[in-house]
């Protein structure tokens, strides 16, 4: 492929993601418009913290993984939805006092200082819940649609993105080696990650080879993501990031740059989206998944 | 039926709830042990919050409406793990600072005292997603189980459990009216107990006529389940309920007794047990639904 081939293809999957973006903004600001029973403070503050304007990037990775197998946009809209709200849930819950006790969210106040934080909590909860009800609102595809739940609850448990959060909230001031700090990571923003591309891939009933390479590229670029996020808290503008620079330091967390250095962190950051890169070539159409990992490193925010 | 084959099957029907007791707390301790990923202080704090010696009133209700369906007691097992996992969830939760600030439970420090804050809403977190990935474990009968975390979920949500604890937050110091603090109970306590004897029926594929008899059992019951709940608050002893007394009024909640008095609640408690049970006579056996409900308005605890 030539050069200019090459841009003008970047340039299209780019388009096309963006089309992803406003597809899952318009879906999950319908869905919480009406729902009679809600005390409205609670379905305000749940609002705040999903419709923020965010990356999405979990629900891209979920419709570019449908396209990968060839799957109707709307057969993945709930999941696309559900790790979504599932990612806004744990940001809620991660920025309260008792956790990193964070001010600033995506340039905003965090919502349990934009209301209280009895009601972030609650709003948390409530988002989780809504996640798996939007999974399991019809029974077309019901042994499918039962194991996305199963990914996506597994993502969220224990042993998923709670445990990471668990093992981070321990790490504070303490000493981590390069293995501990991306077990922490796999198991923080890697589970959800690999969730989002795991889910369609189960949608689609691909064989194990398949579902293999999608693992691997969803645990390279889970933590490709991470060490970007780390390199923007160091040499980030909090005006574009939208978060305070040396957040992480602030709170004597361990990092990919306190621990290696900008330059060895990015240098395992391209590694990783190589080999995330090459994980999928072997897929049907994976032209999008290839230009999500391009993507994430190159983010500024 | 003369008094003596009633006395006689009133105690037969309390030992069989006893078995189904035991059948779920040896289920759970079980479901705790081994989650190799996971770091332990989060299992532990979630293994502390949920192997706690409790009533297990929702699992017995699981039970007790599979029995009334003729299902086998195995097909409902992960519904009655899973609402038992749900409601202590909500407990942790309930209890942080940011909510009731209680420092006793069950007789015990409550999580985030035994263990800190973050760690308790993490072990919240990551049981409410163990709930959903236990009931998604087997797609054995795919659509009945969907439907059960369709249930499970709406209940969990903001139109169920969190949204009625949102409403009982702001009710701090307000004055309801009985109407208002009915249907904050109806969400706040009554969705999950709901939930509880409807998963079954999902999964037998009762007819509406029966689900109807079983929602009015279970909105009965949860009305009357709390009821008791601010009765022993005012009357009950500390060393037999485990909470402190007069914690409602310490908060200024509004409730039962302090809206209409102590004989009133007791009265309407005891109407609706009756409503309950007429509820459920229609169904097939209700024999142990019925003697739930009984049981709730005698505890002492």
């Amino acid at each position: 492929m030539s050069a200019a081939v090459q841009i003008e293809s970047r340039r299209e999957s780019h388009a096309r993601l963006l089309t992803f973006r406003d597809r899952v903004n318009e879906l999950l600001s319908k869905q919480l418009t009406d729902l009679p029973a809600a005390p409205e403070r609670l379905l305000e503050a749940m609002r705040y913290a999903l419709l923020t304007p965010g990356k999405r990037i979990r629900p891209l990775l979920t419709y570019a993984s449908a396209e990968c197998f060839g799957l109707a946009l709307e057969a993945v809209d709930d999941a696309a939805m559900a790790v979504e709200i599932i990612h806004a849930y744990s940001l809620i819950h991660d920025d309260l006092p008792a956790m990193d006790d964070d001010d600033l969210r995506r340039g905003r106040p965090t919502c349990h200082k934009a209301f209280d934080e009895a009601t972030a909590i609650l709003a948390g909860d409530a988002l989780q819940a809504f996640a798996f009800e939007l999974l399991a609102q019809t029974d077309s595809s019901a042994s499918q649609r039962l194991r996305m739940i199963k990914i996506l609850a597994q993502a969220c448990g224990p042993a998923g993105m709670a445990g990471g959060q668990a093992i981070d909230l321990a790490a504070v001031g303490q000493d981590l080696s390069l293995q501990q700090l991306m077990h922490m990571h796999r198991l923080k923003t890697g589970a959800l990650i690999r969730a989002a591309v795991l889910m369609p891939a189960s949608l689609a009933g691909v064989d194990d080879a398949n579902l293999e390479a999608l693992t691997t590229y969803g645990d390279r670029i889970g933590l490709a993501f991470q060490i970007r996020d780390d390199i923007l808290d160091v040499t980030g503008d909090p005006e574009v990031t939208g978060k305070k620079s040396g957040a992480d330091q602030a709170l004597e967390k361990p990092t990919f740059p306190s621990l290696i250095g900008v330059d060895s962190s990015n240098r395992m950051m391209h590694e990783l989206i190589e080999e995330s890169v090459s994980a999928v070539e072997c897929l049907n159409d994976p032209t999008l998944l290839v230009a999500l990992a391009r993507y994430i490193v190159s983010r500024d925010s």
